[in-house]
C-alpha cells in the first residue's frame, strides 16, 4: 500500500496532463449514505475550459446508481503500487463490500462535492455532471472537473494503462518534445 | 523512420487491447479525392459489440471536415519511433501540404472505407461513423470499428501517450494480473 500523499490545488483546465495519457482510474461517489469505488479505463478528456472529461459507466456497477442520482463524483489516479488495490476494486461489488473499509482506502472531504477523495490516490479530480445526453444510450457521462487536487511530488508517478485480459501497461521513460511544437499547439 | 510491419485481420471486438492504454494515434480520412492525416489524444473506446470508439476532433483541423463529410476514417497506432511523425503531423496543416508525401507514409487501401491505412503504424482500425449526436457540440465522433488490422509482432510494441506542453510518456513494462480476475471481469 502506497503512503497518502498531500495533495494540493491544480489548475482544472490542465488535467488533461493525468488523463491524457490513459491512465486507469479509480472514481469514487456518495449518494444518500451509501459510498463507492470503481475502476474505470474507458474515458477522455473532452475540453479545456469548461475542463471536460467523458466517462463510460457500465449500467451495471453499483457505482452507476450513486452516481447517477448524485450527478457527481471524484476521478481519482492510482500509481502503479496500487495494482492490485485497483484489480481488487474492479472485481468486487460496492453492494457487497465497503470498498475504502476493504481495501484500506482513507475517504477525505471533497471541497465542492459530496463524493470523497481517495487520499492514497496522487490526484483527484471532482466532478459535476455536464451532460446526460448519451447515458441511456452509451452510459457515456460528460463530467466538468470543478476542483482539481494533485500531489507537487513526485513529478512524473508511475500509471497503471489496462489493456484487457488482465494484462497493465506500466507507463514508462518521459521526453520532450517541446521545441517542436508551433505555439498554441501544445 | 520504422519499417512497414504487415498486419494481419484482427477481431474488431478486442481492439480495446490497443486503445484502452491511451495512445496518442494517427487519424487518415479521405473525402472527394482529398486525403489527410491528423494526430489525436482524446478517444476513448465505448463499446464491445458494435466495437464503437469515441473520438474529439477539434472542428479548426482540415480533417474534421473531410471525416465530417465522408462518415469514415481510420484510426491508426503509431509505434514509439514514430515520435517525430507524429509531432510534425500535429503541427502542419492538411491544407498546406500533402501529409502522405510529405512525412513518407505509406497510404494502403482499406476494406471497408475509402480513407486509407497507414502501412507504417503497426495497427489500423477501419471505422464508420456510428452516431454523430455530439458532433455539434463537443466535435465528438462515435464511430463503430468495422474491419482491424494489426501486425502480430512485436507483440507489445512501444506507444507514444501525450501528457500536453510537448511532453510524451512511453509505454513501459507489461505486467499481468490475470489470476486475481474473476471470470467475465477481464
Amino acid at each position: 500500500m502506497s503512503r497518502p500523499r498531500a495533495k494540493k490545488d491544480f489548475p482544472v483546465g490542465e488535467i488533461r496532463r493525468y488523463l491524457e495519457p490513459g491512465p486507469v482510474v479509480l472514481v469514487s461517489s456518495r449518494h444518500g449514505g451509501e459510498t463507492d469505488i470503481m475502476t474505470m479505463g474507458w474515458h477522455t478528456v473532452l475540453e479545456f475550459v469548461p475542463s471536460l472529461v467523458g466517462c463510460m459507466i457500465t449500467s451495471g456497477n453499483h457505482s452507476f446508481e450513486l452516481i447517477r442520482a448524485s450527478r457527481e463524483c471524484v476521478i481519482n489516479v492510482p500509481s502503479a503500487d496500487l495494482i492490485d488495490t485497483v484489480v481488487g476494486i474492479g472485481n468486487t461489488s460496492g453492494t457487497e463490500i465497503d470498498k475504502f473499509a476493504h481495501f484500506n482506502l482513507t475517504p477525505d472531504k471533497a471541497l465542492k462535492v459530496k463524493a470523497p477523495l481517495i487520499r492514497e490516490c496522487f490526484a483527484s479530480f471532482e466532478c459535476r455532471l455536464h451532460d446526460d445526453a448519451l447515458v441511456d444510450r452509451y452510459n457515456f457521462f460528460i463530467f466538468e472537473v470543478v476542483k482539481a487536487h494533485v500531489a507537487p511530488s513526485p513529478k512524473h508517478p508511475q500509471t497503471l494503462h489496462y489493456m484487457g485480459d488482465g494484462e497493465f501497461m506500466l507507463s514508462g521513460k518521459i521526453v520532450s518534445r517541446r521545441a517542436k511544437f508551433r505555439p498554441g499547439m501544445l
